[in-house]
């Protein structure tokens, strides 16, 4: 029989450091760019799980990262899980209360966290108890001040690390390699947990010639956050295969962006669709060499098939649709074009490029609507489902897992169409959440918080489509009889933001007679949708 | 946590049948080309599969094959694993006694023979009692006259099934699902078998970009037979990725070879060094179209670098290095340049091509000399050892298992050097082995059979190079003070010819005063070799 070597992490870490010592890591921080070799970046990640292992850190903890995308932070993606212990990255866009919620739900021993992001994690510190030492991940010399207590500098942690650790050689591929939380409906958010067999699988997949073909002879940029489902998993796939990687660091822009393609010769990149249009303007307004660009990864939400056209037609940059999410790894499908189509017209291609694309191998999918599985002809709707390795199979330590999760298959909330080639394209959302920018913002809680309010009888937010944010939510909203036209909609948006993040308050708020409602008396979005839409059209 | 999903075959010809229905499969067989759908060849595996079922095959049962590359192989390469059983690929060219032994050491129930093997496999039917049911592909109406029982007609089972077969959806992914024997040094030959698991991972590694990229847009010729660690796992991958494939079938002439990568426009193609190198006579000797060839991969024995120069710089054909093994499903190094490789000069670039390759992602390796691992410097030589998910952990049954298998690496045999950039290039052999057009023949059976002979006091068995073959097997012979002088080489020749397949009988016999020995008495084959490659070079 086969050899029953465990798919796990170590080996890829390993390899870059074996096969690949000369190979980069570009690296953006707070005080400019770095750059290190991928022997140098495989002592220090030694060194990082050295020290935190000193730290107390032991097989099946939880180290949190709040973290840009990074040299120090792509230390932590293999130091930590090819030590034993779970990395969890953590989306420092939530809210503090969430932030709160999920350091304490994954009970993180030991934090990471970026000097700038270093305020988010004083204000809370009463809160979370649990956590035994905070690192900091800074280029000054000396830590910065801070009302926090345990506190250590993550580069003179490495400096006093003794050298020649070794990474234990018994771990389980099934074992926790890595975690993140992905917003709720409604409610706290839900953690994934990550196998290091998921892992392996899944860079293998983003390795396959026919999905994202990341090769050795690429340059990845992963502009897509780390604290973003592992920045779709690029960093692993990268260090495996000895891949140049250019990691953008905190608040770039645009020119940003465009700058370091340019510069670094970047053949690869990853994002939102929000931020390939800030990209595109970038371009409209300046002249940059994008010609090493063999493909922009696109996902996290639908790509406008204008979008595509730009960047194909006008700027010779192939664009590439994928879709997935924090509970697969997160690609399940993306859209490259089979043989035969290649000898469509433009049009044709773009109408495909537009989909969200074919199921990667591996893994297997299947469209439920009321009926059973829907035919595959570009019209029957669906719920989409999928299953495989890298797809979770529950939320960690969460009763909500039955909602998504039925007979082996993840039920996605997503309502799509299957073409007769097997490409799948979203049509709508089962699930109440607004995607603004590449983050989630729960209509229901929005909702919840107007309803609170004296004035209002019943509130509805949904997302109206935005050129740059991709979706922003409008709030639609019926007043008591006894406050009509005695309340502002500026009233009711200085009632919320005490509540949420700046960026979930809505872009309006309607005042309506009624919120149209289905036969079992839920809001009937779509046909709210439909309504509101028509009043945005062209508007933004 | 992840899904437990299996990493089983069935996915593969599902995801066929379901994404790349349209795709093609071309056959030539002994009445000629034939082309189907894989819709059509997904339709006629599941048939296969129930047909087999019906015969008596159970999960775990051995069905064995002797058989060309064509689409009935093809089905049975999936028909019967899919379904529980176990794909028992046979060597048809291993001698009749080998052949036997193998059908009973596998145990194999049922025989899937092509009709012109049959006359084989009459020649031993008393030996092999175990198997039930013997099952002929033609492509003839009618089973041809046979002195066999229970002999089934491949197409007229088909025809009979009931259709609506399911594969069994509870497979272990460790579950046995190929199997394959290789050549000893001595005696019989030795079994390995391959799990779902292993072929999973080693047909995404063939997928891989920095591997051979086998992609949905490649046409797939796989020349080495399918007989040999499963046409070095190119159909499965094929299948998978919904490839093209051109199989050249029986008795195929370098002419026909050249014929088809022209008219099928064939991308990709596998196979043995003497292959290529009657390809390359035959694009000497007439015209083709060559260029839809992206890669010619090349494995089983080195490959020499005029050979790669020929078809690079002759033919522009890319020419791609690969190193395995039966025991490695095959895959273990490729010859793929590194990024900043690509800027050398070609005759640097053809130094590396012409080593065996890096290590593919997913597995481990070491070279172990006499003191240990050795320098990576491209001059330490030691013992090239494997670790990983597609390299076995024993011999099927067989007690020679420790021989190879130790602490959990797979010691190859194989005496190499790494370079500074992590290619190993073979430098000896530590089995004596000769590699004979892609064959093996064991140099010490040989001997054994020499030292059998009353003239003869002792015998050893070389390799000398051969542009045609590879290798092929030369005898140093001392005979017994009585005999010098008073036998010639024909006589042994003759002595040997009864217990052999012809291609074994050595190109010649030189009779010598004494083999060079080592301190423990063991032949001195290296010396051996060194004085009789300088009777040989230039002659061949």
């Amino acid at each position: 029989m086969m050899m029953q070597t465990p798919l796990t992490m170590t080996q890829m870490i390993n390899r870059a450091e074996r096969f690949f010592p000369k190979k980069e890591v570009v690296s953006r921080t707070a005080s400019g760019i770095q750059r290190f070799t991928y022997k140098q970046i495989a002592e220090r990640t030694r060194k990082l799980a050295e020290a935190l292992q000193k730290l107390g850190v032991e097989r099946g903890d939880k180290v949190g990262t709040l973290a840009w995308n990074h040299h120090r932070h792509l230390e932590a993606y293999f130091a930590i899980p090819c030590s034993g212990a779970v990395l969890h990255t953590i989306n420092i866009r939530l809210s503090p209360q969430h932030i709160v919620f999920i350091i304490n739900h994954a009970e993180d021993k030991v934090l990471l966290i970026d000097s700038d992001i270093l305020p988010l994690i004083e204000a809370i510190k009463d809160k979370i108890p649990a956590v035994k030492a905070f690192v900091i991940m800074t280029d000054e010399p000396e830590l910065p001040e801070t009302t926090l207590s345990n506190v250590y500098h993550y580069e003179k942690l490495l400096d006093e690390a003794a050298g020649g650790y070794e990474y234990p050689d018994d771990l389980d591929e099934n074992a926790p390699a890595g975690m993140c939380y992905t917003s709720a409906t409604t409610g706290n958010p839900k953690g994934v947990v990550y196998s290091h067999r998921g892992i392996v699988l899944h860079s293998m997949a983003l390795g396959m010639a026919d999905s994202a073909a990341v090769s050795e002879k690429d340059i990845a940029m992963p502009v897509v956050p780390m604290f973003h489902v592992n920045a779709w998993g690029l960093p692993f796939a990268a260090v495996w295969f000895g891949t140049n990687l250019v990691m953008p660091g905190p608040y770039f822009t645009p020119k940003l962006l465009a700058e370091l393609i340019q510069e670094e010769k970047v053949t690869i990149t990853a994002g939102v669709p929000t931020i390939w249009l800030g990209l595109l303007k970038e371009l409209e307004e300046n002249t940059y060499d994008m010609s090493s660009l063999r493909s922009v990864l696109c996902g996290g939400a639908a790509a406008p098939k204008g979008m595509i056209k730009a960047f194909e037609q006008k700027y010779n940059i192939p664009f590439m649709h994928a879709y997935g999410m924090t509970e697969t790894s997160p690609l399940v499908v993306i859209s490259t074009l089979k043989s035969y189509q290649e000898e469509l017209s433009y049009e044709e291609k773009v109408e495909i490029k537009a989909k969200q694309g074919i199921l990667v191998p591996g893994l297997e999918m299947k469209v439920v609507g009321k009926d059973g599985e829907v035919a595959w002809d570009g019209k029957e709707m669906g719920e989409f489902a999928i299953r495989g390795p890298w797809i979770a199979s529950e939320y960690y330590k969460d009763e909500r897992t039955s909602d998504a999760f039925r007979d082996g298959w993840l039920y996605t909330g997503d309502v799509v169409t299957i073409d007769e080639e097997g490409f799948m394209k979203i049509v709508d959302r089962t699930k109440d959440l607004i995607k603004s920018g590449g983050e989630w913002i729960s209509s229901v809680d929005l909702e919840n918080a107007l309803m609170a309010h004296e004035a209002v009888f019943e509130a509805a937010v949904i997302a109206v489509p935005s050129e740059q944010w991709q979706e922003r939510p409008v709030a639609c909203v019926v007043l008591k009889d006894a406050y009509k036209g005695k309340i502002e909609k500026e009233e009711l948006n200085e009632f919320l933001k005490p509540q949420f993040a700046k960026w979930w308050i809505p872009d309006d708020i309607l005042f309506l007679e009624e919120i149209p409602k289905t036969s079992v008396g839920k809001f009937l979005k779509m046909a709210l949708r439909d309504q509101i839409h028509k009043n945005y059209a062209g508007t933004n």
